[in-house]
């Protein structure tokens, strides 16, 4: 527990100094104050920091997700954690954070010459400067479906990804499915990697037969359903799961292209129930993330870390909308080759290694 | 999202005596004071109920936990709800929920009837009456260490497993075991399936070989040590990994008994770190589940529930607590006839068949 006293001592400088580098007095050097910040977070002086009130701060940092408009992935999220923060009178502020930015500033440093409390992460992958940061910090943090192995202080918030896949498989088998493909989104990702085992763990306790090559990582754009959806066809699959709505858009388009109709032919369930979802033809099954809820769900955990809970994982319900593009299985029998289409499918073979669960019960 | 007139008509009763009935009025007969009750209940009027902040209450129910003293395992868990529930000036009672008592009433009309506006659960097992009815509720509640599929009125708190293993695993890996046994509680337990399969995919991960007859259930006292460690000992383990610190402290008194030394031979580490930890002899190194944290984290959950966010899993870091049961590796041999001894060891075979976990990255 560090005081202003503290990081005096260890510069040499007054404790009235100290006091000007860090709630921003114009008559220190930018280089002094600089020394004051980081020495501040070099000694824990951020976890002290318990602001009036009136001065109660947390910052929305957002890279590669779209939130400007309703229909926009983030939008509802941002809104969610600023409806639930501003009841409890916190103020919000939402920072763009690209790479530039990251490798200029120092997270702790940043947070503490602006006076932040805590930071909630959209959008960020695990290649982003800053992650590395994570795993040192000791700032309250959460990352929306990013999870950062043994520091207290960075929480995941993330939808449910067993739950979702065994609603999506539970719904299909129900309609007599068993080939089911799974496209999921890009590969070295937490959360397309935890729906891959989700998947194959609900598929086994379905007792479904797993075939690696129709459970493939793609990219969570529609375009990624070019690559797949062709062999998909071939392996006689009667059901895609996809990683998101917009590869789902992908799917049904391919397979409307090559003559299957959606869903006579092949039953298609998306994930998340994006505003896109309902207007596609016909109007997509899907897996719904709240994203109100994920928003809420951020500052209820930051709140939490900040009051000295220090949470792993929080996890939201999941539900499944089922509209129209989900229906009995007709079964279909393989064409073409397997073996010489094998090379159209990308999958990750470390993965399969790696868990190879068959959960007989 | 029905009203007090709902009720009302669907009784043929008018929306002064519903009112009675729901507020404790005195001038209704009793039956017909429950009937409104029931109806309530199924009419989904609990959620709508949002008292005035003077009135507002939240119920902790315990079963099967000591709590009364400072060193019982509820003890702290109650006090962090409590205190983190008053600062937002909610009531909060604890209430004995035994067998009888959950046989004689219905949760829900309970809980309207007494006017609180949500649970939280402590030490229920999957065996306890209301059980059944979390999987049909709409009242907000919050069990520790249970988990109930698909219903998002219900949210399970608890240590993130996977992560405590992980902890308990690496720290005897660095010390050069490889031969770990676990001694699990008992089963038909969420949490010790959740801890076992842990273990297995934790043991995977550092490279160990998995030796199911090593990995078993036993019971959450110390007495469970009897039972297993003669056959661990047989199998040449250098490490047992526990349950809870009270099968650690059985473990370390059956090592002591069978002539092994406790760490010079047999390292030994617990789960929880109650009291009782820091005064075996010697003191126990063991994984830590912060109660006073895991109590906090009950009311944020159930405080993000009450406000629409359906809460999945919530899940705290667990640290480890490093003290002397635990050294460098002495390589042992195995002696006796496994083949033999086998028959001491409880395996639980279904868990094996079901999570056949083998992770090679």
């Amino acid at each position: 527990m560090a005081t202003m006293r503290d990081i005096a001592q260890r510069l040499g400088v007054s404790v009235g100094t100290v006091s000007k580098g860090l709630n921003g007095g114009t008559d220190i050097s930018e280089e002094l104050r600089r020394s004051i910040l980081d020495t501040a977070v070099e000694l824990g002086y951020t976890n002290r920091r318990s602001q009036k009130e009136e001065h109660r701060k947390l910052a929305v940092f957002i890279e590669n997700m779209d939130y400007q408009n309703v229909e926009d992935f983030g939008y509802e999220i941002i809104l969610g954690f600023k409806t639930a923060a501003n009841r409890d009178h916190w103020a919000v502020d939402i920072i763009e954070a690209d790479r530039d930015f990251q490798n200029r500033e120092k997270y702790e440093t940043w947070m503490l010459q602006k006076g932040y409390s805590a930071g909630f992460f959209l959008g960020f992958s695990l290649e982003d400067p800053w992650i590395e940061q994570f795993h040192e910090t000791s700032m309250p943090t959460a990352l929306l479906d990013n999870y950062i192995l043994l520091n207290p202080h960075v929480a995941m918030v993330g939808t449910d990804s067993e739950e979702a896949m065994d609603l999506a498989i539970g719904h299909l088998r129900s309609l007599g499915h068993e080939k089911i493909a799974f496209l999921n989104g890009s590969a070295h990702s937490y959360i397309s990697d935890q729906r891959m085992i989700s998947y194959l763990s609900s598929m086994a306790r379905h007792h479904l037969h797993i075939d690696p090559s129709i459970a493939v990582y793609g990219y969570y754009v529609a375009e990624a359903a070019g690559y797949h959806v062709p062999g998909f066809l071939q392996k006689g699959v009667t059901a895609i799961l996809c990683g998101n709505d917009r590869i789902a858009e992908g799917v049904i388009r391919c397979c409307k292209a090559s003559g299957y109709s959606v869903p006579e032919d092949i039953s298609v369930v998306g994930f998340d129930d994006i505003p896109l979802a309902q207007r596609l033809d016909p109007p997509l099954t899907t897996i719904r993330q709240s994203r109100s809820e994920l928003g809420r769900c951020g500052y209820y955990t930051l709140y939490s870390m900040i009051s000295g809970v220090a949470v792993s994982r929080n996890l939201l319900r999941p539900s499944l909308v089922v509209r129209e593009t989900t229906t009995i299985a007709r079964p279909r029998i393989a064409t073409g080759h397997p073996e010489e289409k094998d090379s159209v499918l990308s999958v990750n073979p470390d993965l399969y290694k790696s868990f190879a669960i068959q959960r007989t019960l």
